[in-house]
């Protein structure tokens, strides 16, 4: 009992197990909690005691102060075995009540009984959400890193009976060194017969999903005005969707399938069916599939306070057009608002979403959110089958579903008919004089072959141990088949006629040619550019190198996030890699690239040096990071970093006579592109790989 | 280790959590089997000596004794993951070559060392089918009774999540007395916005699902011709089928629902949705919903060597028809075959199954299972989303979906079509001279009122421990409700005016009005009528008065069959119930009156008394049993004990003139006819009852 976590940290072990009783240990029998006999139901009381002999000598133990607690009988309404939604407004009121209480506790302490109470008492999946976003936003826990979702609820991330395997494994193989990892195929949720399957690869990554759930944590839907409302969040809820978008339309001319199709008409049948074959633990049920050609209905469902039309949500469709094209917005207390060139697409982004600071939800209603409701619930519209919602609602799951694509395609193209009332960038806006882009190449590790990007799959293990309750300890490893790129490196040679000053280098890559094969107009393929990086650059007078690794992109978390057990190599990481480099929200790495063909997928590549004096934004350089992948997902706590449109230069159609990326930059030396080739290794041709 | 469990009898511990290696203690610590290391595969062959030390001393231990096996590479070709369905060709085919080998083990002990190989070996589904085909078939094993289904694969039975409640319970409550019971609402699958739900307590219902699978345990389509060549089985086929559509009828009246629609035309959809929140523990998967307004497809899966089209099923349909109208079938050779009077049902039976004794397979097709299997694979008929096969692909499961009955429906539709070719029965096969009822009534215990059959919902325990895999052992009970009814007696007075004579006493019951209270023609309500009971009774010359018991009923298999815990009572049991006396197949005693309505829902209760010497079957009478349900399972071994066609006398269209039962039983005074009510008392009346 020598060791005594610290409070903070200790609230990790809330994590563990979540369907397991709060005084059951935690971790690899580290940790009990002593709880409060107040804290717990009659029947817990009654086998409390009995637990010392059911379980081998733990660590440490951990008094829980009893402490007097703000009344949670709202929350503790959603039953512990019923499904919980960031996207249905009767479950956002209850989240921002627990984020409101957790956040409101005086000191770590009172946090930490506040927390075990609920963790007690409330839906784990409520729970959770509400537990990591006050820890995220709480200025004695935000240094504190969260375990990734996939470690608490690995249920929502890897499915096709996997689990169920694992739970065997480790009941029967309980010795040290006797199990082994169990292969989770990458072809579990459907068939080649089936052509959306060819890019499941990408819906179905894992941390592409865990990015999703991330960063809608980072910016919740509701709670105190402290965690909703951000810098520029409705904007960057615009831009964020529209490069997983443009990302996946990329992987999808790499697999000769066409862009993805808007969910233009809400009474049309939807062609894509999806059968996610993933477990629910906490709901004791599958999430359920989609059928193919299944219709959206009207949502009537006393169980989670719904009740909305189709109607609804195209009424508040065009009420947004009618806005967009007016120019102006009508506010809750009738005055209108101007969308203006700098700050309109941020007032729309929040309308869209919609969160609580949405101008005037009354009238702009929840288009967004309860889209991603309807097509959830679309088996179920009335729960006669009293059925809870499909993949598409929940935002750590909604990412494998081929309809998410197409519901956001619609969401960004609402986005898009506001840019197109902008004036296009000028050369004025665009140049940087003086500053000429001599060189531009793209070199990956161990290659020859310059401007050629190389992707393959890996396999990398991942420890389903801490969500797996009520199994034996030890690790249960879940082998993982995903894509991935070899690092490379981007070498910029850069003229400065003038004299020393700060750049901001901004690379994107679009594919050169659309699905039939023939060149891309820039008004097309500007919303194909997928954002690779952004960053400043010390400009000396005369001539500059600038070498920029593929690891540092601004875009991307580190490969380690997704697939490293942060928490069992935490006391001996001999790597030197400090925990709080890790933030959680952030593209992953390993999906930088997109899968490219074997015969070489052929892109452009494009560089533009901007002025950081019309850039930068006033804030003060500080110790704070979580700056990681700062283009998806803002600075935590901070102003997004660049004072321009996010997505800019694509972000407005171009301007007259611009017809192409080539007409684009001439006159503009501080921009390059350069063609590009993503070069796909089949794992046939992989030694490593046993799918 | 004094006890020593006969060979026979040891092989139950087989069914004991078949997801377990067959290494693991069975029952409650009970047995452990030594099994040759040969049958292991090398992952268990690494942890069997461990063993020992991971679990408390077993009372016994029972040594496997290594034999030469024959070859059984082709069933274990099934992946110990996969489903597993009788109603698909390639898996009976499976089955048939197990059930063979095991068929063919010259002693029990041989037998019992295939078994253990197997259940180490096969996919769980197919091993304990196979097992229990050849366990009710051989003459060593089948006095020995087999567990049910229920007991050993609870998540076929039991859903809504209640097992994964279960499975936490046994992990967290670990001393005796802490546990308690977990109910099962009545209403889990759809709520009352669905009309087809008013019905679900008889779809749903444990005793009738455990009914139809142990009928097709009895009666297996595939095998050697001991276990498939049975009397009358196609004929059977069709009257308990035929039974089950009625009785499901019945039961849609008292709820206010017009009769099942036949499934007549396969391309239209299909507006019955059906989810069965069923989880499936062998493919770690759930049993995959129905969506409403399905259409079939055709089905072509390699992976179940599924290839058909729904013309197939037309055609065969169609050639049927062909067959029925011209009164004679084409046999394999070419030649042709008489559809007769007493022997057409039984060949149209096998030929509407399709059993592998039917007539001519190639020509006639497999309507019957394969309709099931397009049912059941309608979600994905060619496999592009890996799914599993719906409830209607399992016969443990079928009878959940509404859409089992409009198959059924239409199968029996067809067979009318047979029924309506042959002649009437004339008074002359109707009568029985100088028998006469002279008095007709049915009194329930402890009533006041005559004539009336009282029902209500009751709740029982089943005990979840044996199929709970991997779950700490001690009891969980589900708490299940059933509709139930009081028990009741026939009271018939017979006066006999001849010399003393055997009779068969026929009860029938159907409703007397139809959907729109309108009295029914006895052409349509003969389709209704049920059959409650068949016996024979002694008349001795003069008056005589039978009374006969509900409990007693020729229908019906004992309520402790489906809700006593068998095998935990076995060694005390006090009560002197003898185990040979149940035998599984029957329909279950608490569902033999339908459910009836509060004020009374009105029916007509028929009594026939015909003469044993027309119905008499020529075959020895010893003490072989397993006759508690012979009216809808036959005996077994033994030939059908009533030689008239089953559903006599209303199997065929009636006389011309006899367009009401009124009229049909005019001049036949050896039939009665009486009305009674069927009151059913709602729950909120019944203290018991917490649901």
């Amino acid at each position: 009992m020598a060791q005594q976590t610290p409070v903070a940290e200790s609230l990790l072990y809330f994590y563990d197990r979540p369907k397991e009783p709060v005084f059951f240990p935690k971790g690899n029998n580290d940790v009990i909690f002593q709880i409060p006999e107040d804290y717990l139901s009659s029947r817990s009381k009654s086998i409390v005691n009995e637990l010392p002999s059911r379980f081998e000598r733990v660590k440490e133990e951990i008094q829980i102060r009893k402490i007097e607690l703000p009344d949670l009988s709202e929350p503790m309404g959603l039953g512990k075995r019923e499904n919980f939604s960031g996207f249905i407004p009767y479950h956002r009121k209850l989240a921002a009540r627990v984020i409101e209480v957790l956040m409101g506790m005086r000191t770590t302490e009172d946090l930490r009984s506040a927390v075990a109470y609920c963790r007690e008492n409330l839906n784990p999946l409520l729970f959770i959400y509400s537990l990591s976003v006050a820890m995220l936003h709480r200025p004695d826990t935000r240094n504190v890193n969260i375990p990734p979702l996939s470690e608490t609820f690995p249920d929502k991330f890897i499915g096709g009976g996997l689990l169920n395997r694992a739970r065997e494994e480790a009941n029967i193989f309980q010795t040290d060194g006797t199990r082994v990892p169990l292969r989770l195929p990458l072809d579990y949720t459907a068939s080649d017969v089936e052509e959306e399957h060819r890019v499941a690869y990408f819906r179905e990554d894992l941390g592409i999903n865990l990015h999703h759930w991330h960063w809608h944590l980072v910016y919740p839907f509701d709670g105190p005005d402290v965690v909703v409302r951000k810098d520029r969040r409705g904007e960057l809820f615009y831009y964020m969707h529209e490069q997983i978008v443009a990302r996946y339309n990329l992987e999808r001319f790499c697999n000769k399938l066409g862009r993805v199709k808007r969910l233009q008409s809400l009474y049309e049948p939807i062609k894509e069916a999806y059968f996610p074959k993933l477990d629910s633990f906490v709901a004791s049920r599958v999430w359920p599939p989609r059928n193919s050609n299944v219709t959206l209905s009207d949502v009537d469902r006393e169980q989670e306070q719904l009740k909305f039309d189709i109607q609804d949500l195209e009424r508040w469709r065009d009420r947004m057009f009618d806005a967009i094209h007016r120019g102006t917005v009508l506010q809750a207390d009738g005055q209108e608002m101007q969308l203006t060139e700098a700050g309109g697409i941020d007032i729309l982004g929040n309308m869209m979403e919609a969160s609580t600071i949405s101008v005037n939800q009354r009238y702009y209603g929840n288009l967004h959110n309860l889209g991603h409701v309807a097509l959830a619930l679309c088996h179920d519209p009335d729960n006669r089958h009293l059925e809870t919602f499909g993949v598409m609602g929940d935002s750590a799951t909604a990412m494998r579903d081929p309809v998410f694509y197409r519901w956001h395609a619609f969401v960004d193209d609402v986005f898009q008919e506001h840019k197109a009332t902008l004036p296009p960038y000028t050369l004025q806006q665009l140049q940087f004089d003086n500053v000429n882009i001599a060189g531009f190449s793209v070199q990956t590790d161990g290659s020859k072959a310059a401007n050629q990007l190389e992707t393959t799959y890996d396999q990398n293990d991942v420890n389903l141990t801490r969500g797996m309750d009520f199994t034996p300890r030890g690790n249960v490893f879940a082998r993982i088949t995903h894509l991935n790129h070899k690092p490379f490196t981007y070498v910029i040679n850069v003229n400065n006629k003038g004299t020393q000053r700060i750049g901001t280098v901004r690379i994107f890559m679009a594919p050169k040619f659309d699905e039939r094969g023939i060149t891309l107009l820039l008004r097309d393929q500007r919303l194909l550019f997928i954002e690779l990086d952004r960053f400043t650059a010390n400009l000396k007078s005369g001539n500059n190198t600038i070498q920029r690794k593929s690891t540092e992109s601004s875009v991307t978390i580190p490969f380690e996030q997704t697939f490293r057990d942060l928490t069992t190599n935490r006391p001996t990481d001999s790597e030197g890699l400090s925990r709080f480099n890790y933030c959680g929200c952030g593209w992953p790495q390993h999906m930088l690239i997109p899968k490219g063909t074997p015969e070489g997928f052929p892109c452009e590549l494009f560089v533009m040096i901007s002025n950081f004096n019309d850039d930068e934004v006033d804030q003060a350089a500080d110790a704070e990071t979580c700056d990681d992948a700062s283009s998806y997902c803002g600075i935590r706590n901070k102003k997004y970093p660049d004072k321009r449109a996010m997505g800019f230069p694509f972000d407005r159609p171009p301007r007259q006579g611009a017809n192409t990326l080539a007409d684009f930059r001439r006159n503009l030396p501080n921009m390059s592109v350069i063609d590009v080739k993503i070069r796909f290794t089949p794992p046939s041709n992989n030694p490593n790989i046993v799918d």
